[in-house]
């Protein structure tokens, strides 16, 4: 064997140093038994073309009640996932109108308005330009809408899990604007999806030309129907509905096209009465997924607390944690990659005492943006908002390691 | 809506760059029409629990010709793949005995040997530890087996299919070895499957130390039945075989086993009849995913020629791009994030004059290592060898727009 030499990790020096923290919780483990487990007795399953889970994993997303089941949204369940990608069967849905069929032979991105040269692009004209990949959360403006209270949703999927986190592959919207030749005047776009209603959003020309991506690939295969098959608008850090599904049509406009889910839907309504209107941006939120809502502490001793937090505007930069109410807060470790616009997961080893303890997390984003409490959030938007609630929530550990919404 | 400023895309620096290059392909796209896209007509389908893939997609994995179905590989559809990310079900197989069928609420991990304490884990005592998630890929060393000649495959899956990336969830093993006390003396791990065959590798315990993981999470959900379920060993960058599956034994030992697949299988036989043995690291290797062999250009014009590289040592630095048999070599972009022992996507703006062309790609690592030609890989290893083939290879364009393997 080679002896190259290899890095050291800094997690392992992270552990080490915490190692005293698990405490002998493992002594509970420790065997005379040498013997060998017990044998498999036969051949196991074949090699196959397509594989799926473990039939003993069952989570699944939440489908919220509703009149119809093709209107509405299914919930992605955080509390079950791992690291920082969403795998694409569990990634949140939201729809308008159901989730079209579409044949990517037969689909076509119209992009017209004040263009030089509109153009009627098949999905082989949009798999021939030059394509990056980038790790990019979505999140619905309306995730979290329970914890505006009074009552609160009582786990981490029901309140907080229209938002996923996956690899979206595409071509950047820019080389497609400079093919067609963007004409004076035009600040706006208008995108809309193949669904049945048409699903419409304005946005601004600057982002469309920064960073937005009409997307093919999700976790490096097609993306999945119900994510926007065969093609998405995907606009990184803004809220989920700008990103438009199935999109088949993109119009340069010089002003915004005010259609109902810019006008009816996602504007926030302040105190005052007025509302807020085009808050795109998703702010910086975290979330502690274990131990969470509906979870049981298995008894006291070591307990990593662990969980996911991010920032429309960049990278997560520190993620706090306070075990008594919000009195004193630390430091958890981010695992790398650290992404800009992306989940970052965030871990802390403790130990359980036993007692009921008040377990909460703040982030803080790279423009030093904290994650603010629920009384600066009412503070600042007042009591009548649906949408963009990102404060500080709580779970409360009772003394026999049940976990609730507080 | 905030005017947050948003960070300059290094990537969109580089197409407008290259934004030339596109030559006015999709002048063929122009369309004189502004009429709507035909109308859906109808609801689409409703929210779901657990998705799956369009009904329109139908890549997999190829199960190798082998006497028994249980027994071989299956390969990953690498031409098929977007990003840096495998899917879960497109992971490349390699099995000796099937797939087990494993209950984890049954499975325990027995670590014992050379330890002062032997313990006996459930897959819940090793949830209850602190974990990390990690972007790797697995590369069996029989990959590219095809390469040595002087028949090659004929296309990217078929030649170097067994290699895949997933993002891994699990414990560091150092964290158990810590709790369990490593008695001196030991000086290697012996790992063993659940499999009937009762898979085992022997592993230098600096490796084991280092930063090898139990893993549990594949891609944000449990690791698959295929990769592991419920617990695997991965030893990052190392041949594939070393990350033992459904990995239930663990023994602290004083010098390698001598298993069958660490002798008479997974050693190198050399020019002079001698072997190499434990030849772990997986050395650095691009391949270049499109144009390849199988695919056809739709025609002369703008093409981006993408692919993936990576090394078992460490980051990929460069990957270079010849277009003329290997006479001059340019440098491919690298897709952020470029992760240790992880795929790299590159990717360069190509225009295809309708000549024929020979391509190949030739990656960097980290450490200084440029990936060989097939020259000097035989005269290093001469040609009885079955495994560790990482060698430039080359796809022909022929004028028709053909790709083929030379």
């Amino acid at each position: 064997m080679s002896n190259h030499p290899i890095q050291p990790q800094p997690e392992r020096r992270r552990f080490l140093r915490f190692g005293a923290a698990l405490g002998g919780f493992l002594t509970g483990c420790k065997t005379s038994r040498v013997e060998e487990p017990a044998e498999p007795s036969s051949l196991g399953k074949p090699l196959s073309e397509h594989g799926a889970r473990s039939p003993f994993e069952k989570t699944g997303r939440l489908p919220g009640p509703g009149k119809n089941p093709e209107i509405g949204s299914s919930k992605t369940p955080l509390q079950d996932c791992y690291g920082i990608l969403t795998p694409a069967s569990l990634h949140f849905e939201r729809h308008h109108s159901g989730v079209p069929h579409i044949d990517p032979a037969a689909h076509k991105l119209l992009l017209h308005g004040l263009v030089d040269r509109p153009l009627m692009l098949t999905m082989a004209d949009i798999h021939r330009l030059p394509a990056v990949s980038r790790i990019h959360f979505i999140e619905c403006s309306g995730n979290s809408r329970s914890e505006w209270g009074p009552k609160t949703a009582p786990d981490a999927q029901k309140a907080h899990g229209l938002v996923s986190c996956s690899e979206w592959t595409g071509v950047p919207l820019s080389i497609v604007l400079a093919e067609a030749g963007v004409k004076a005047g035009a600040s706006w776009i208008v995108a809309e999806g193949a669904d049945a209603c048409h699903m419409q959003r304005s946005i601004p020309l600057k982002k469309a030309l920064d960073d937005a991506l009409l997307v093919f690939g999700q976790n490096g295969e097609a993306i999945r129907p119900e994510q926007g098959y065969p093609l998405r608008l995907l606009i990184p850090g803004w809220e989920g509905n700008t990103s438009v599904k199935w999109v088949r049509r993109i119009k340069l406009v010089d002003q915004p096209s005010m259609t109902k889910d810019e006008t009816s839907k996602y504007t926030d309504l302040m105190a005052d009465g007025t509302a807020r209107q085009f808050t795109f941006e998703m702010d910086a939120k975290s979330v502690i997924t274990f131990p969470s809502g509906g979870q049981k502490l298995a008894g006291p001793g070591f307990c990593e607390i662990s969980g996911l937090a991010w920032s429309g505007r960049g990278r997560i930069e520190r993620v706090e944690i306070s075990t008594d109410g919000g009195r004193t807060w630390v430091n958890a470790a981010l695992d790398e990659p650290r992404l800009r616009i992306a989940f970052t997961r965030f871990r802390l080893p403790w130990k359980w005492e036993g007692q009921e303890v008040i377990l909460q997390s703040r982030c803080t984003d790279e423009t030093g943006y904290v994650q603010p409490s629920r009384e600066a959030l009412l503070e600042a938007r007042g009591a009548n908002s649906d949408y963009h609630n990102n404060c500080i929530t709580a779970w409360k550990i009772s003394p026999g390691g049940g976990v609730t919404n507080v």
